[in-house]
């Protein structure tokens, strides 16, 4: 299937040499024609990489020329030399785009503590410049050297009609799976032709990101290199700052965030199955992200649901001790779309029929009801499994 | 090794038939010939069991009389029907010991969401009665009667002199280890014949319980169950309300809920590591806790340690997302007395030779020391296991 690729914008990713694997593409290049419009979020950690450093003072901006990214290696923890290292990323970038350094955003994403190997960077950048191109097969090589563990790309795009005009986005992500010392990292690139400005444009990536990847959980360790950018270089010509088309091209941003975090559980190491948390009728949106977080996280919800068990003890007293205050008469809780617990009370149900439906099924829907109010969150997360647990502690340093 | 049992104290732990196994010990009674002086720390919980409702509402008081308990059946979730049972529990102790039902506590801990099966509760508790002693064997036949997935009981006890006379303290408590529908439960219960006013044998039991059972955590699940409970008789005639006596005595209730959850921990469900974590130089012991439960409730950090892999990355950004405010440079890092990252910098190491280590020894030891204040926390937690995946997931309702 075919991505709506937004025009005005190319696309590039090589083997470097940051990886020892030849066949393995480590860098990515994603260039705009134009100064376009930049947002970004980023990690929260108070040990973040010196990409985020970087990428961090240069958004939101109006006048962003590229991203590069680098995989293997995520230039997190290593001082003051990995902070000259990602300037000299976006300098080399800069030279080559013609534009000033701080044009250029930056990522990193791999093996934590350890200085990036800057000869194959930066051969790595120049050579990566003259391969650019605007077609799927780049975009698809771009997605592919920002991988770590993955299993494979994420990719989401939307094509909408503003006025008389087409607007074009298509985003990337790479998965929240952790391996080895290299605390892998979730990365999302979306690039867009829209028009728009750049406060509002991340007010738009913020909101978007809030209820996306902020809404998603493999085991709740915070990464030191999380980033997530939106570009956005008004080649299609159409204005998005404003009312409806505001609202429209805000939908799209949205609904493809929330793709591409969906896909990074999907893949999620180990997993077996795919849980959506659906919290309603909550006070505030922050209150059901927080029981859903708190669901999301247990390792006890987990560990049942990757043993087919309906297990509404351990689901109801995650809610429980979320933090958000609530009676036990509030809460229902549906699993698969059967009754377990209504407002407080166990409901008598087929346990057998309910397992064997887990067992044979990938998705797994929790559906918590409160009594409190209207707000609601939507949140994913995977179950933990052997494969889990071996992929994560077979390693050694 | 005997424990030093507090005069004016009898115990009992009997098979009443919540449990179909007729050699399982499942109803425990604690009784003081005298009325005692009572304190406790329940589960913060919002979804919590019936007899913890129950029993907080009748601490502190200065009259206790006794503390009824039974595993098997956590009795939450269970409605008013549950109110009713747990409340039935301390009246027929109540009628037994000549005393009113406010006088008695009760525990439950166990399956979730059924019924006790009251016949057998109430049965029970009439035959323990004629049972009590004030022995060793009776002491570890109550110990034995509250346990759940635990693997063996917990003791601790202390001896100390307060001037002239000799005051005695002896604590049991039972695992969070946690399987099938029965979330299980912390549950500890301290008897001591020191004299103490509620308020202060409150503080006190605050005091302690802070820096022991709320410094442990297998999963961070909390449970609807969790109750620790101090009962001071005052039999041994030694008042410890004020002045070094109260230090003395603080300091015993201190150390043995210390000892009682350290072992609690060192019989987690699938440990293979028990992991000690001293974070010291915070600004206040609440944030030193809070780095530290981060670092102990990472999936990331537990499954490292299972696999004996000295992965400080994982270490250091668990305090990094921990919500504590520091700089990267604020922060070293030991393993089992090796340096590995040092204000801010990874610290070449042997990491065959720590690895090596780690593997042969079931004690690992993190200390952070961050550079910003006086202030520490000691907390314990277990690694994560194929094994504990295990036992929670190879269940079916």
């Amino acid at each position: 299937m075919d991505l709506p690729l937004p025009q005005g914008f190319r696309f590039a990713g090589i083997h470097s040499g940051i990886r020892s694997d030849p066949g393995r593409r480590d860098l990515a290049l994603i260039v705009s024609t134009e100064p376009a419009a930049a947002a970004g979020v980023f990690t929260q950690n108070r040990v973040c990489a010196a990409p985020v450093r970087v990428s961090r003072e240069r958004v939101p901006s109006q006048n962003v020329r590229g991203i590069v990214v680098c995989s293997g290696n995520a230039n997190a923890c290593t001082g003051e030399q990995g902070l000259r290292d990602a300037q000299r990323m976006t300098a080399v970038a800069a030279e080559e785009l013609g534009c000033s350094a701080n044009q250029v955003l930056v990522c990193s994403t791999g093996i934590i503590g350890r200085p990036l190997p800057m000869a194959q960077v930066e051969a790595g950048i120049r050579k990566a410049f003259p391969l650019l191109r605007s077609d799927q097969a780049s975009f698809v090589d771009a997605a592919h050297a920002i991988l770590t563990t993955d299993t494979r790309i994420k990719l989401a795009g939307r094509l909408i009609r503003l006025g008389d005009k087409e607007v074009r986005l298509a985003g990337m992500a790479k998965g929240a799976a952790m391996i080895g010392p290299n605390m892998a990292t979730m990365l999302a690139f979306v690039a867009t032709d829209a028009q728009v400005n750049p406060q509002n444009l991340q007010h738009i990536l913020k909101g978007a990101v809030d209820a996306s990847f902020n809404c998603i959980s493999v085991e709740g360790h915070m990464s030191t290199n999380d980033t997530v950018l939106l570009l956005a270089n008004g080649v299609s010509g159409a204005r998005a700052d404003a009312g409806n088309a505001l609202e429209l091209f805000a939908a799209a941003v949205r609904e493809s965030c929330a793709e591409l975090a969906r896909a990074i559980i999907d893949d999620a190491e180990g997993i077996t199955h795919l849980i959506t948390i659906d919290v309603e009728g909550a006070r505030t949106a922050g209150e059901a992200r927080q029981i859903a977080r708190t669901i999301a996280e247990s390792a006890l919800v987990k560990t049942a649901i990757f043993g087919a068990d309906p297990n509404w003890g351990r689901i109801v007293s995650a809610a429980g001790y979320s933090g958000v205050a609530f009676a036990e008469s509030d809460l229902s809780l549906w699993l698969n779309g059967t009754l377990l617990y209504e407002r407080g009370t166990p409901v008598p149900f087929d346990a057998a029929s309910v397992s064997a439906q887990m067992k044979n099924q990938r998705e797994i829907h929790l559906r918590l009801v409160l009594a409190l109010g209207s707000a609601r969150c939507r949140f994913w997360t995977s179950d933990l499994s052997y494969e889990y647990i071996r992929l994560n502690a077979d390693y050694t340093t």
